[in-house]
C-alpha cells in the first residue's frame, strides 16, 4: 500500500509538472488542431529556448573543450548505409495485431502490462504464479518472437481496446521509410541515429585531423523512430534530437591525457556485478572504477566523468543520476563495455545518455559493405622487423576440390588466427591432410597439403595499419530536458497563503529567459527606463521579457517564476532599480546603468548571486513585502 | 564571344571555390564511400561551424532583437496538414520519363537546355527561330503540362543520356512520403517548409503573447524536397535548413514601430515595373520605396531592411545583393506583395530569402480544414455601434427551387459583399426577381424576393474579430552560406611568387575558427605557452586551432587563411606573442596574459582590428617578412 501511495504521489507530481509545461508552452502536442499525432511534440517558445541553451552548452562543454570535429549530415539516408549498419535487418520491435481491427501493439508491452496488472491487483494470485510472472518481467527483453507469442497465448492476452484475439508477434522495422528521387528505385530511410553519418566520413575526418588519433567527431541532429505505440509522453517519441560523439582511438591504447581532470569525481555507479547480485548503486570515484577494471578503459571513464559534469551543471540532481553498466545480455556482441547515464524521474530510471566502447564494429561494417578501407596508420619512428603469418591458398587445387564452395573455403583459411594456422600447418606436414571447419558452410572439409601454404616471414614494416575503436557517448536531448524539468520543479505557497505557486529552479545557463523587466506602476517615465534597460540587455545578448501590464508585481513574479526566469528587474525609480533572485526572493538595488551588465555577469556564471549580493545594498524586506 | 569568356571565367572561379571547399571539408557529398546521393551534402567541420555561426547570428539579429516566439516542430508531418496547405495537391514539378530506361527528368530543364544550346551553338539558327526560343525561355515557368509536352515533341527533344524518346510531362510531388505508425493507414510527409508548424500553433502562440498583435514566431529546422534531378551543387538540394519567420499583423494596420530605424537604408531594388519595362535594378532607400507604394507596407519594408543588414553583416557583398519584386504571374493569388533577396554568384542571381505578405491565406486554410478558428480580436475601448449587413437566405424557398444545389446557392448569397448585396436588394424590390451568378455551379440562377432577406442593422460590438495577415521572411540557410563562400573567396600570390594562395575573408562573426595558435619553432617552452593560451581561449569561448607541427609559419598561415581564420597567434617568446590579421597581414605584439581577451574583443566585434592596431606595438615588417 505504501508503494501504491508513492505511485500516486509520483503521478500527482508528474501531472503538476506536465500541466505547467503544457500551459506555458514548454511543449505542445504537434498538430493539435488536427487532434495531434502520437509521439510527436513541438517545443514552444520557452521549451525551444531551453533546448537551444542545452545544445549551446553541449557544444561548449564537449565540442569546443575537446576540439571535436563537428559535422552535420542529412536525415534522409540511402538503404545501403543502414543495411551495412544492421538497421535494415535488426532495428525492429515485435508487434502483434488485433485480428479484427488491425490495430497494432508492441508484444512486450502487452505482456508486461498483463504481468504488472496481475501482480498488483489479483488477490488470488498464488506465490508460485507470482514468482513466474516476476521472472517473465525480468527476462522480458530477452524473449524471442516465438516465446513472446507462446506467453501471450498461454495467458490469454487479448487486444486491450477490443478484447479481440491477437496475431502472432512479428518484427516491425522502426525506421520511417521513404523513396529518394522520382523513380521509386532508391529506397531510403529517415536516420534512426546520427552516428552513421560520422562513420561513413571517417576517412576524410581522419585526414582533416592530420592523420592522427585519437580524435572525436560530433553531430547534433534529428533522428526518427516509427514507434509502434508511443507511451510515456516526452520520453518515447517518434522524432527527437540526438547529440552524438564518436571518439576514435587506437585499440591498443585507450588511455586519455585529460583523465586526471575527472578521476577524483565521485558519483553513483551501478556496475554489472552489483546488479546481478542484487546490490544497490554506490558512490565510486571514476578514477577508482577505471583502476579496478570496473570501467574498461580511461577514455570511457573520461567521458563518463564529463557526462556527469554536463548533466549536473545543467541542473540534474546528482542523487537521482546514476551510471549503470550494461549486463552481458544487453550489450551488443562487439561492444567492449557500455554504461548508461540514467536519471530518475516519475517514470522511473530513464536512460538519457549511452556511453559505449563499440570497438571496431562500425568502421569494419562500412569497410565491408563499401569496399573502402576505414583504417588508421601508426608510422614507426624507424622500420620494425615483424614476423608475419602468410597464408596462401592454392586456388587451383581448392577449385578442383570444392567447386562452388571454393570462395568460402578460401575465406575461412585466410581468416585463421596464428595459433590455428600453425596447428593446421603441423598437421598437414605430419598427416598430409586435415579436417577443417568452414563456418560459412556449416561443415568440416578435408584440406590437403597441396591446397594451402602457411609460413611465417620476417618483414620490415614502416607503419602499422589498424581499424580504430570507437567510443560513443550518445545523448537523448529531449529526455535530458524532460528530466531537467522534473528535477527543477517545485511549488511554494503564495504570500497570502491562498495559492500554490509553481517554480522552475533552472540555473541561468538553462533558463529560457534570463531576466524580466517590470515597471512597478504604469507610468511613462518608468516605461521608458524599462525600455532602455531592455535595449541594453539585447545589446549584451541577454534574453528578457518585458511586462508593462498593470498586473500586481507579485502576480508578475509568479508568472515568470513558472517559466524559470532567474532574475527580475523592477523599475521603481528612474535612477536605480530592484533586482530580485527567483529562488531566494532576495532583492538588491542596482543603478540603471549597471543593471544589464550585472545580469549578464550572473547569467554567464562569471559571478554567482551570493557573490553580487554583498556588492549592492539589499532592498529592505519591508518594501519587498508588498512585492513578492 | 565576350559572354563566352565571362562564362569561362565564372566557371573557373567556381571550380577554385568548390575545390577549396571540398578539400578543406567545408562540405562533403553525403555517403561518399557509397558513391553518394545526388542533392545530399554533409557539412564537414568548418562548414558546420560556419552554419552554427550563421544560425546563432540569425537568432540574435531576428529572434532576440524582436522578441520573437521561437518554436521547434517535427519534420514528420501528417497528410492532413499538408493537404490544408496545398502541398499535397500542388507541390509538384513536371517530369518526363525516358520511355525505355525509365530515367526521370524535369521537363522544363530539358526544354531550357535545348533552347540555350541552340541559341549559343547553332550557327544556322534564323533570327526568327532565335526570337522564338528566347520567348520560350522567358515564359518557361508559365507553361502548362500540355504546352511543355507540345514543345518537347515539336523540337524533337530526347532523353539526354540515351536519346530515347520521352513520355508526356506529368506532375511529380516533391515531398518525401512516408507512413506514420505501424498500420500503414496514416500517410505522412517530411515537411517541405517549416512554416506550417507555426500556422497550426497560431492560437496557442497568440495566447502566449497575451492575445496581442503584432507578434512574430520563428523556426529554424530541416526541410525536404525530393528534387527530380538536383543540379547546381549546394544550391538545389534535397534536404536543407530553413529559418522562417511568420509575423502576424492586423490587416488594417501594417505599420511597424521600428520602421524609422531602417528607413534610410539604401540598396539595390528591382521593382516589378522596372523588370517589365526592361530597366536595371537601382538603389532606393527602403523608406522611399514604402512611401512611394513600391513596397506594399511598412512591416514588409522593415523586414526587407533587416534582411539587408543581416546579409551584409555576414559578409555578402552589397553590390551583388538585390531585392527583386515578384511579377504578377510569379506571385500566389492571395499574396499582397513579395520580394526575394537575390544574391549574385557564379550561377547567376540566386533567390536566398523570400519576404512575402501572404495575407490571411494560411490561417484561413487551416481554419477551414481543422474547424478551429485561427483569429485575433481587437477589444474596443468602448463598445462601437457598427452597421452590419445581414443576409438571411430563406432555406425553405431555396430548397424548393434548387433542390440539391440549395447549399451552393445559400453559400453564394452569404458570400456577397456589401455593394453586391445592396444592388441585389434593390433589384429584388423593384423587379421581385433577379439573375444571380453562382460560381460554384458555374451558372446564373433566378433569385426571387421571397428567397432572401437583405438588411443593414446597427449592432453594438465590443470587439472586432479578424484573421491576421502574415508577413513571412523565409531564409534558405545553405544558399546564403554558399553565396557567402563565393563572396568571401579570393587568391593572392605567395611571398616567393610561386603559388596562388586561397583566402576566405570571413568576418570574425562567421569564421569557423576564430584564431590559430602556432609556436614559432618546436620547443617545449613555446608549446606550453601555446597550450596555456589555448586554455584561456576555451575559457572565453573562442574556437581555435593549435598547430605544433614544424611546418614553416608561412605554410601554417596559408593553411588557415584557406579556412578563413581571421587571427593567428604566433608564440615567439614566453612573455609576448605576435597577433596577425588575415587580410591585411598586419602584425602586433601582445602580452601573453592579454591575448585571449584581445582576440575575444575583436571577434565579438567590440573592437575592430584598426581599433586595436594603435593600442599595441606593431611587429616590424622586416621580422614579419620571414613569416607571411
Amino acid at each position: 500500500m505504501e508503494a501504491a501511495q508513492a505511485a500516486q504521489q509520483r503521478e500527482a507530481f508528474r501531472q503538476a509538472v506536465v500541466n505547467t509545461l503544457e500551459r506555458r508552452l514548454f511543449y505542445i502536442p504537434s498538430f493539435k488542431i488536427y487532434r495531434g499525432v502520437a509521439g510527436l511534440y513541438d517545443y514552444g517558445p520557452p521549451g525551444c529556448a531551453v533546448k537551444a541553451n542545452v545544445l549551446a552548452f553541449w557544444r561548449q562543454h564537449f565540442v569546443l573543450e575537446e576540439n571535436m570535429l563537428e559535422v552535420d549530415c542529412p536525415c534522409v539516408t540511402p538503404e545501403v548505409v543502414l543495411k551495412a549498419s544492421g538497421h535494415v535487418d535488426k532495428f525492429t520491435d515485435l508487434m502483434v495485431k488485433d485480428e479484427k481491427t488491425g490495430a497494432c501493439y508492441r508484444a512486450d508491452h502487452l505482456l508486461k502490462d498483463y504481468c504488472n496488472e496481475k501482480l498488483e491487483n489479483d488477490p488470488r494470485l498464488t506465490a508460485e504464479k507470482a514468482a513466474e510472472l516476476t521472472h517473465v518481467l525480468a527476462v522480458l527483453d530477452d524473449l524471442s518472437s516465438e516465446e513472446l507469442g507462446a506467453k501471450i497465448k498461454e495467458y490469454g492476452i487479448t487486444a486491450p481496446d477490443t478484447k479481440n484475439s491477437l496475431s502472432d508477434p512479428y518484427p516491425f522495422n522502426l525506421m520511417f521509410q521513404t523513396s529518394i528521387g522520382p523513380s521509386g528505385a532508391s529506397p531510403g530511410y529517415m536516420r534512426p541515429e546520427t552516428a552513421q553519418g560520422i562513420f561513413v566520413n571517417f576517412k576524410d575526418l581522419y585526414y582533416y585531423n592530420g592523420n592522427k588519433l585519437p580524435f572525436a567527431a560530433a553531430q547534433i541532429g534529428q533522428a526518427f523512430r516509427n514507434e509502434i505505440s508511443p507511451r510515456q509522453g516526452l520520453l518515447r517519441v517518434r522524432e527527437f534530437t540526438l547529440a552524438e560523439i564518436e571518439h576514435f582511438v587506437d585499440p591498443d591504447d585507450k588511455s586519455h591525457p585529460k583523465f586526471s581532470e575527472v578521476s577524483t569525481l565521485e558519483f553513483l555507479m551501478f556496475p554489472r556485478d552489483d546488479q546481478v547480485s542484487g546490490r544497490q548503486a554506490r558512490r565510486i570515484a571514476i578514477g577508482e572504477a577505471v583502476a579496478q577494471g570496473i570501467v574498461n578503459n580511461q577514455t570511457l571513464g573520461y567521458f563518463i566523468g564529463r557526462v556527469y559534469l554536463f548533466l549536473t551543471l545543467l541542473g540534474i540532481d546528482k542523487d537521482r543520476l546514476r551510471f549503470r553498466q550494461h549486463l552481458a545480455n544487453e550489450m551488443a556482441h562487439y561492444a567492449a563495455d557500455c554504461w548508461d547515464a540514467e536519471i530518475e524521474c516519475s517514470h522511473g530510471w530513464i536512460e538519457c545518455v549511452g556511453i559505449a566502447d563499440r570497438s571496431a564494429f562500425d568502421l569494419l561494417a562500412h569497410t565491408d559493405k563499401s569496399g573502402v578501407e576505414l583504417v588508421a596508420h601508426e608510422k614507426f619512428a624507424e622500420p620494425k622487423e615483424v614476423e608475419k603469418l602468410i597464408i596462401t591458398p592454392v586456388k587451383k587445387e581448392l577449385g578442383l576440390a570444392f567447386k562452388g564452395n571454393q570462395k568460402m573455403v578460401v575465406e575461412a583459411l585466410q581468416a585463421m588466427g596464428e595459433k590455428e594456422a600453425m596447428e593446421l600447418k603441423a598437421t598437414l606436414e605430419e598427416k598430409l591432410e586435415a579436417e577443417f571447419r568452414v563456418c560459412t558452410l556449416d561443415k568440416d572439409v578435408t584440406i590437403k597439403k597441396s591446397m594451402v601454404s602457411i609460413s611465417k616471414e620476417i618483414k620490415k614494416e614502416h607503419q602499422r595499419t589498424f581499424t580504430p575503436s570507437v567510443i560513443e557517448p550518445s545523448f537523448g536531448i529531449g529526455r535530458i530536458i524532460y528530466c531537467l524539468y522534473e528535477h527543477s520543479f517545485y511549488t511554494r505557497t503564495s504570500r497570502d497563503g491562498d495559492e500554490q505557486l509553481n517554480v522552475f529552479r533552472f540555473p541561468p545557463l538553462v533558463a529560457p529567459i534570463k531576466c524580466t523587466v517590470f515597471p512597478l506602476v504604469q507610468n511613462q517615465q518608468y516605461e521608458e527606463v524599462a525600455k532602455s534597460i531592455a535595449r541594453s540587455l539585447t545589446a549584451v545578448g541577454i534574453s528578457y521579457k518585458i511586462d508593462i501590464t498593470g498586473t500586481s508585481i507579485g502576480k508578475r513574479y509568479a508568472r515568470t517564476d513558472e517559466l524559470g526566469v532567474p532574475f527580475a528587474i523592477t523599475v521603481d525609480s528612474t535612477t536605480s532599480v530592484t533586482v530580485r533572485e527567483r529562488d531566494s526572493k532576495q532583492q538588491i538595488r542596482v543603478n540603471v546603468d549597471e543593471v544589464a551588465s550585472l545580469v549578464k555577469e550572473v547569467t554567464d556564471g562569471v559571478s554567482t548571486w551570493p557573490d553580487v549580493l554583498w556588492r549592492y545594498p539589499t532592498h529592505s524586506s519591508e518594501a519587498s513585502g508588498s512585492r513578492s
